[in-house]
């Protein structure tokens, strides 16, 4: 079992930065990532939709031989995750509950949450949240153009900076002392995200703590690869539904490396 | 065949403008008007992909009893518009031999085009334009930010004027004396397009040269509806792949009135 892959998806590139801290983490192990770039994105979707996606992205994944399915997209996590938990025969772990986790630990008195429309309309962060630290107070709002801002490649760019102004200040102004980045493009977004709020605000990165998660659940199965194995031996994989090319451009932005060896599939 | 009704397809809700210029143009017919607002947006999407795609809402289409199918989307009409003609028993308009029969008709020295990455990359404009006019300058601009801020409402926002002068100052600079919308989200962002861009340079929404098209199509074929017959007594149809309510929502912001009945189809 321990030879197995991680597989994990999400609607498309950002899932990238969950990769990096499960790598960064476990570096011995393999991961399988498939992005769903040709129904990308998934944030402005209904609930049933994502449902639907998320199930066909998990099945693709399983055929693959993994042993523990991370779902990192949030919208997917926000409707999906009960459903795919009830319905495959896998260890799962999503990335809304590792990102409460951290905000209720950090969080004084207001937590701050953003993420895409379906994310923050689903209420998952809040519920989560709320269900570890009843006496937080939370503040949610979407924030649609973030991704399309990242996608371009604005990171720094002072449209960037306005966009956060005009979504973020009213949060800022109520006195928010964490923040949860809900959406896996939104850490590349942290020096603007920081300038916009002020150095005091936390910043809580659900990639870090899902990462976190995934080892604890790999070590207490006793899954986890042995020294003897090296990732090396056993390269990860990329799968996209579609423009394998750009998935190599943009993930750059999120890897800080090139990705040689992307795959189309289609279900 | 004069009794069946207008088939249209869009990725989604930008199509609207395609839809209120054929309304505007021909108010007895019926039009049957598909969004597939699961999988949009189609501009940052590749070739195979939208041409699948846009075969899958041609034939559910085709299944609704149409006389002219209207590929309304400028990313389906620039990579699928020959396949589709080639496979489907039906007359075919797409919006960019209008848009483009429009350009060259009024551009004198130097026209730009602006669109998502997908329908910039496919040239389909240029060449276009190019067989009408081979002596004109075309100056072409992906513009994606453009669709994510027309759907978050941002129309007359001083971000959406900022990123309008990153993209198109370059052009106007050039001195372009024409430009080509496109997309068919882009006549919503006319008064900002004018603002920077100047006065003297026309617009050319090909919404309504393509509601033209179809009128003299129907015309020459003797296949429009009569004075007998009443739109009220035939209402128009809209689909969509995915959620509604938002269909109905930003829906407003096309038409200027809300949209009743909304089904969801599935593929």
């Amino acid at each position: 079992m321990n030879k197995k892959a991680i597989g994990m998806f999400d609607s498309g590139i950002g899932g990238l930065t969950v990769y990096r801290a499960i790598k960064e983490r476990l570096p011995r192990e393999k991961i399988i990532y498939l992005g769903d770039t040709a129904r990308l994105p998934y944030g402005s979707k209904s609930a049933e939709t994502i449902v639907r996606f998320s199930e066909e992205n998990a099945r693709f994944l399983l055929g693959n031989n993994i042993k523990i399915l991370v779902v990192a997209c949030n919208s997917s996590s926000a409707y999906a995750l009960t459903h795919l938990t009830d319905m495959l025969a896998v260890p799962i772990v999503g990335v809304i509950e590792p990102g409460a986790e951290a905000a209720a630990r950090t969080a004084k008195k207001i937590v701050g949450v953003i993420g895409t429309s379906a994310t923050i309309a689903s209420r998952a962060y809040e519920d989560a949240i709320r269900a570890k630290k009843p006496d937080l107070r939370i503040l949610s709002r979407d924030c649609p153009l973030f991704v399309p801002l990242v996608e371009e490649g604005w990171i720094e760019h002072p449209v960037t900076r306005l966009v956060g102004e005009e979504y973020l200040l009213p949060l800022q102004r109520q006195g928010i002392d964490t923040m949860v980045l809900g959406c896996t493009h939104y850490p590349v977004l942290k020096p603007m995200l920081t300038t916009v709020l002020g150095p005091e605000v936390q910043l809580i990165d659900s990639a870090l703590t899902t990462a976190e998660r995934v080892q604890r659940m790999l070590e207490s199965l006793g899954w986890l690869r042995d020294g003897n194995e090296t990732a090396a031996s056993a390269p990860d994989e990329f799968y996209v539904t579609d423009f394998p090319e750009r998935f190599r451009r943009v993930g750059e932005i999120f890897l800080g490396r090139k990705i040689t060896d992307v795959r189309v599939v289609s279900f």
